[in-house]
């Protein structure tokens, strides 16, 4: 039980990046050594000579959780974010970007160290991404950039696991965890990435059973949260220690656990994948909206697939038609 | 007559920019004084206000001539750009963008002085844009940028008519036309906007008349290059003056003057004009890769418009699909 109202509807704590996107072949994954569909952090001599082999690019902010937040408040919510990035170009690319999109920002960019945060994007023809991400300033995030009141007063807190890997951006997520849920608030937590949960699974086993309300993992994450091979069998498991989950399966849709059961809701069909960076940061994105307005996780799951199916018609991770007419339209 | 074959294609000199591409509505501009389709040029402090206002956007290496020379380059000819940008992560952005299209870019970027030059694109629902552009570092550019060798070697020398604003840039463009004239090139000239060709027309119609053998202007730039209001009678004027002009009017097609007379060649049909930021520098780009190709004019204004339909059906100014196929396709 929460002692005030909340007046925000959700935050979400992850890595500022830019994602440059470009569209290679086969043969340019094979060549650099990339695995696809992947995530594979790299760093900063690295980030510069791929992006020396890289095809010609386009920007667009990105981050997984500030992908999420800016979908969420193009579906009405109202959101803010915390990430961290540098007094740079791309850094004021990022801010300007995310504001522009009416989400709140209000964390004091870096003035020295890395740069911002880059994601070189490697979209191949049949619109996977494989994704080599340079964390740059996002890092520095620490525990004292998380303002309490702000933590307090959202409904949801929204954690991007991609930040478990560096130490004080974990802490400022366990400190925001502390603030939220001595708040009464709800802690949401996406698994990010499999070879994210190898590295972190122990502590992201005892974060879901002690701290989430609401678990988003695709297939393989969640499988990956506790070395089952079989997704029944991990089902089973979710449902005995999460209140909320949602599991993505791409094409085959997305099964969600909760107090009621098991939903399996099919994928909202698109004419042709273009660029699927940003398909699991919008399915949140949605999710997210119609829980904290109050809908049923079945609802919830179709808001979801709505935001996922339009993102990943474009290149890019964020939305660029409207998501509420989309929504409207389809949900009714 | 040119006393040694020419090495290379074509050379471009232009500003150096990297777009900032949104979406607005025609209340946007109202509000921000801006009108619909015209080019203005601002200065630092107001691009920064203007950002502000911008909604969330997508970054892509622009630059009028550096587009025409990637749409070349696209097409197989050998091209190389002349263009200044400074040392940060905008300019390395745009570096990056040109080098992987195969543009030969060697300028070396400022270490002082304005940052990178940004164009606030603003795009409204039928695909008109309308540029609010921050030249930054691209002004820097000076005679002592020009590489003589280079310019000498290129078959064709382009310049746009958007860098005879700045002074020193004006005086660099001045020089390179005489190292081409000199080795006995052709030299081709973009006249980019109406109220540019208003601040400089007694000098671009001495610059047409003495130097420039493949003229570039939309109806609304030739008939403000005479002052006069009829378009027939422009075109008279023309075909006295320059030796190949080509003319673009938009959806209807192009008009060219040429030595074997007048030729008018229909625009090439698109689906959806998403976005019509480089339909110009792509028209300059097929026009001037089948010129040197030794294909007739008439063949040239296709390739033009060919290459200026592809880049009206997506957001920025650079080919996204492969223009030799596209051309292949269709002039067989």
């Amino acid at each position: 039980m929460s002692p005030n109202p909340a007046t925000l509807d959700v935050v979400g704590i992850g890595n500022a990046i830019v994602d440059v996107l470009g569209e290679v072949d086969e043969i340019f994954l094979t060549e650099h050594g990339l695995t696809k569909g992947s995530m594979t952090l790299i760093d900063e001599g690295r980030m510069h000579e791929l992006y020396d082999a890289f095809p010609p690019a386009q920007e667009h902010s990105g981050g997984s959780a500030a992908n999420t937040m800016v979908g969420a408040a193009a579906l009405g919510s109202s959101a803010a974010f915390i990430g961290k990035v540098r007094d740079d170009q791309v850094g004021e690319i990022f801010a300007h970007d995310i504001h522009a999109a009416g989400v709140e920002f209000e964390v004091k960019p870096t003035e020295e160290g890395s740069e911002t945060g880059r994601c070189l994007v490697a979209v191949t023809p049949e619109g996977e991404r494989t994704m080599s991400t340079y964390l740059g300033a996002s890092i520095e995030l620490e525990p004292k950039d998380i303002n309490p009141e702000l933590v307090a007063a959202a409904e949801v807190l929204y954690l991007e696991g991609y930040l478990w890997d560096p130490p004080s951006a974990k802490q400022a997520m366990r400190h925001a965890v502390d603030i939220s849920r001595g708040a009464g608030r709800r802690v949401s937590l996406s698994l990010s990435d499999p070879f994210l949960v190898d590295r972190h699974r122990d502590e992201f086993q005892a974060l879901v059973e002690d701290s989430v309300d609401i678990l988003f993992a695709n297939e393989h994450e969640a499988m990956a949260l506790y070395e089952l091979d079989d997704l029944e069998e991990t089902l089973l498991v979710l449902e005995e220690v999460c209140e909320v989950t949602a599991v993505t399966r791409g094409r085959q849709g997305s099964i969600i656990l909760g107090p009621y059961g098991r939903v399996d809701v099919p994928v909202e069909e698109v004419e042709r994948r273009v660029d699927t960076t940003g398909a699991g940061d919008l399915y949140a994105a949605g999710f997210l909206h119609a829980f904290t307005a109050g809908h049923e996780p079945e609802v919830c799951a179709r808001f979801g697939s709505i935001a996922a199916a339009e993102v990943i018609t474009h290149i890019g991770a964020r939305p660029e038609t409207d998501l509420q007419a989309l929504v409207a339209e389809r949900v009714g």
